[in-house]
């Protein structure tokens, strides 16, 4: 008897998600399959459940980021390290794939994200192509897909507590070129802000501050390393005295941008001291547009300002590798709020929507 | 019988210019005496004339830019160089003065502009203090202020065609990091903008795409090192299809927006292509804000936006040079639309207010 | 009648050259045929002929870089610029193949010079695997392979001209981060020195001096922009009193060592100034070590070494657009001192070895 | 009856020290005087004991970093940071003084240390001229001397337990351009390396490996962070063994080399992995010269390599703003390993020498 496997399908924007049952695929030589232990629910998946994201081949499995274990695999397969992959090994692994190496985006420009052959999983791959989402009882990995271990002492909750935001902060972080001691403020602490929170502080940040509406997510980060919190619930200027008062008037040496909301990009602007840099990764998704003011936010101030929209596999690499080594000095899997079955995928998705939790996980 | 020199005066802003008669200064140890040969009239003067920079203590005399002959000195004084500076020598000098080195900007933030103590001729040193300015017979050198000849071979007026756009634009370039055959746009191609061509050019740009409304700057930037124009008669949406035929589609390496028009800092984010680095340097003064579009013109084209304002020592020095070594290979010269007796400070100001001019100068 | 090509084969370190015969090879999908115009004659050719890399599956076809013809092609072949390869197009092509991007090198530490899997046309195939290097008559194009158009208006002789040096040097130009204006030294003007020369002239260095025994060279090295010479004539000692002389006893901005020669690079460190940088390109073999002197070349100098051994997909590519847009304006296909045809590859190689010559080309 | 100081004198090169009895110093305006609290005593004042520094202008009074009191000021001082400095205050100061920023070096290279007006104390300031040095009951701080606040919390001890090794790894850590992960080695852990240990820690570095001979340097590295040692009684061959055993055999990130021995410039070029950065600290003085080989050791492995001997005002202030928030999680005042009176200067000068301790201090 044929075996199947259950699995979470947006069917398209805005319509109720579905649980369908896909046939076991076969497995083509280089391909494996996992078991799905853990996939994370975060506010991309809102997103592509409203159709904010462009170029989606509904329907399709949500899921981006997943660990798993190893059920089958066809040929000798390994991972970037060398190290085979092999039946019952518990792994993560890339959600993008088939970005070419052959494109002028990938050889000349350094922007691999820009290339056309570039395909992500749990987005831009369909339900009609087979088991290319998290939100499954199984993940077909296509030959060439890199599958990284979870190492040994790596619970699989601290990484994918962090997940995806995790990878993007790490990003974020690497580009703000932070020297021990810098100041650093995080706009928006969710779970890419809780993640440049807890890199800043492992990299020797100075004064970290968190800014939040949410309470509680000011609360986690200060677990997280924030030295300091700054509430949205106060008016901007004000906010802007908290943060003189914390700097000698000086202004933040870096600003990481990672609410999503336009403004606060301009407010960022104002946050970072002259000459300071502003990384903006908060805007994965088109969220509206911001006034700014080039003299007194940009040239006056030597500001350098970056933005982070997708990562290289380098990144996801040493996220796995941060996680293990510094899993037991950040909480990273208080990150997720709320843990569901798969046919809860529902309950999971709005509990990010209407930020219950800052992240979900679906257990398949 | 008292010595006396002749200079411009802006008694107060909008107020006219005023013809002033100086006693000549005595000079403190360290001091000097230039006599002006040129000084020049930009932007920055209009702006100075409308009153829209902050802590101009009128009386000014303007001019910030000035070439002249050493007509006394006292002591024995030294450029950076090592060179000494004797009487009759031409020489330029570093407008601004008295940036302190002992201050957290200067010595740990890396951002002398930021200096408290940072005095510029021609802009914040009052009249009542006497020949602070260009727009004069004789300028005062106090002790200190960093004096550089004009190497044999270089025509003052090179250097002076050049002037403080020269000055900005090799900041700008510097930290625009171009590689041999990167492409460049240059929206905006008055002072700062025609040297930054001139300077893209001398660095081996590949395809330099001059944009501007005025047909005279266009051609004249293609004489600077332009390979292309964009006029800006044309719509900003055929502007964007022109910079893609130039580009495969791919935008501009490098943006430098040198025009002062806060649209020109979006419309910069727009050209650049993904990855791409766009140097903001044409908002000294403040024009107004701007809306950007976090997603679509920073995330997701993971650009890097640099603000240029002031400038550093190191900068003036190195611009000097290169106009001594490249000048024969650049028109800078003819950056000056319009030579003016010290008497006539007010045609100057309203030929280049009146944009009939690029730049022009005071012979003094 | 089956075709047949002839091909200049290494059959093993220090055995004579044959000249073997090899049938055309049936294309895979996605692979081509070029008929040969030009392949290069360097160093690395003689080099190989003594057995001095590692590594070399001997027979070989040598011959790293060549500019041919497109004879057939099998499949919709693109260029990087997506341009499609028909019969008939001119061409020339990455030597280097087969990186994996797959591997920590590739993916994890940016180092694709030390992937595994990497191959290199003319020295790491073998002939037993077919027509795998430019002295040939015909050249395989493996599927992946990449080949770009000679640009209309570029000579493919200015191209071969430059060759890999110009390639080698573009990534030891970019790595020196030159500022307009600095001043430089190129340590042997071969034929990686020499394009160090143009380059940096077309970046806009000031002073530019080329140091080597050759005064043929030296002469040549002026027509590419050099500004001085240095002769190895003179005494180690005498030299750097030269150097003093040109630098204000500075020592130079950047020193490019492409000379080969162990000793270059102490004298590169004497030459450099304190805080400046040395790119060592020359050593691509093992010619022995050298010297140094920590404190006094290093510390105390605080001077940044970099080294360059091969080169990215992105420097062959951008080497192809600057040899198109700037080819008018430096003399590279003065380097190519002899012309030989394939049954001359002997005499060919021994220009080169006994250094009658810069480079020279094979025309088969 | 006028107050007198008593101070550690070296009257020349490898004569006794001797003590000196001065008198109190008429404070000049800006001037201020430090009732001394702690003086360090390390391998730089074996080194001018040993007359192996050039320009030292004996007698000096040795101890270049120090903690005092202030006991005097005259006017109204303030540090970098703008605050008061007062009667009572205890305060650090940067040793190196009247750097001119006004030449060439402090100008346009960036190199200050280069300055030719540059001074240090306890170094090229002589006795003759005053209490220019630490080895003393007081300090005299000439006009512009930056002090800087100990900080509440900061224990003295701390501070001066990293003392100019501190501020030199600070350096280097900057230099190293660490990211998250990143594996290093240190080779000598004495106050240099440990300090470089302690702070790559604070980085978030991965594997971080210290190297030395003394099995107490390598106990103490652990406690400040090392995750692993390698002993130089291993041979070389078995040493790099170990280090590729822990870096997957890749060779290190990182390099930081701070023993002074001019055989581990060339083993740091071992351990570090292709692509990978040297840092070179441990020569300030001159130690001898090295073999190394250029195809191998710099272009194959594509080694970036920079020299570290002076530090910017920039790494002091931020030396102590690091002492201050992180002293408490690393242990820098064990690395004094012996108190002594000013009258037992010989002996806390040997204790050092003879490698009995990694520092001594003497509380004057």
């Amino acid at each position: 008897m044929a075996t199947t496997y259950l699995a979470a399908v947006f069917p398209a924007p805005h319509a109720p998600i579905e649980l369908g049952e896909f046939p076991e695929p076969e497995l083509e030589h280089g391909a494996a399959l996992l078991h799905t232990m853990y996939s994370e629910v975060c506010g991309t998946d809102v997103h592509l459940h409203h159709g904010k994201l462009s170029g989606v081949p509904y329907p399709i499995i949500p899921g981006h980021v997943s660990v798993g274990a190893v059920a089958k695999a066809h040929g000798s397969l390994k991972t970037v390290n060398g190290d085979p992959v092999k039946e019952g090994d518990v792994v993560t692994f890339l959600d993008v794939h088939e970005t070419c190496n052959n494109c002028y985006h990938c050889l000349v420009a350094g922007q691999p994200t820009r290339c056309p052959s570039r395909k992500v999983y749990g987005i831009t791959y369909s339900a009609n192509d087979g088991l290319l989402g998290g939100w499954s009882q199984a993940i077909y990995m296509k030959p060439g897909v890199k599958m990284i271990h979870i190492p040994d002492g790596l619970a699989p909750e601290t990484f994918i507590g962090g997940g995806c935001g995790l990878v993007t902060a790490l990003h974020a972080v690497d580009m703000a070129r932070l020297k021990l001691g810098d100041s650093l403020a995080v706009c928006g602490v969710g779970p890419v802000g809780q993640s440049a929170v807890a890199l800043a502080s492992l990299s020797g940040a100075g004064e970290i501050v968190a800014v939040d509406a949410v309470e509680d997510r000011l609360e986690y980060a200060k677990r997280m390393g924030a030295t300091q919190t700054i509430s949205l619930a106060l008016p901007r200027k004000e906010r802007l005295s908290r943060a003189h008062a914390l700097t000698r008037s000086r202004g933040f040496d870096v600003v990481i941008e990672a609410s999503g909301h336009p403004d606060a990009v301009s407010e960022a602007l104002d946050l970072v001291r002259d000459g300071g840099r502003v990384i903006v990764c908060g805007h994965y998704t088109d969220n509206g547009s911001v006034e700014i003011h080039p003299h007194w936010q940009i040239n006056r101030k030597h500001v350098e300002l970056r933005g982070v929209w997708g990562s290289r596999y380098e990144h996801f690499h040493r996220a796995v590798e941060i996680a293990a080594r510094f899993g037991g000095e950040k909480p990273w899997s208080e990150m997720i709020g709320g843990r569901f079955e798969l046919r809860e995928a529902k309950a999971a998705l709005e509990a990010v929507e209407k930020r219950q939790v800052t992240k979900s996980v679906i257990m398949a």
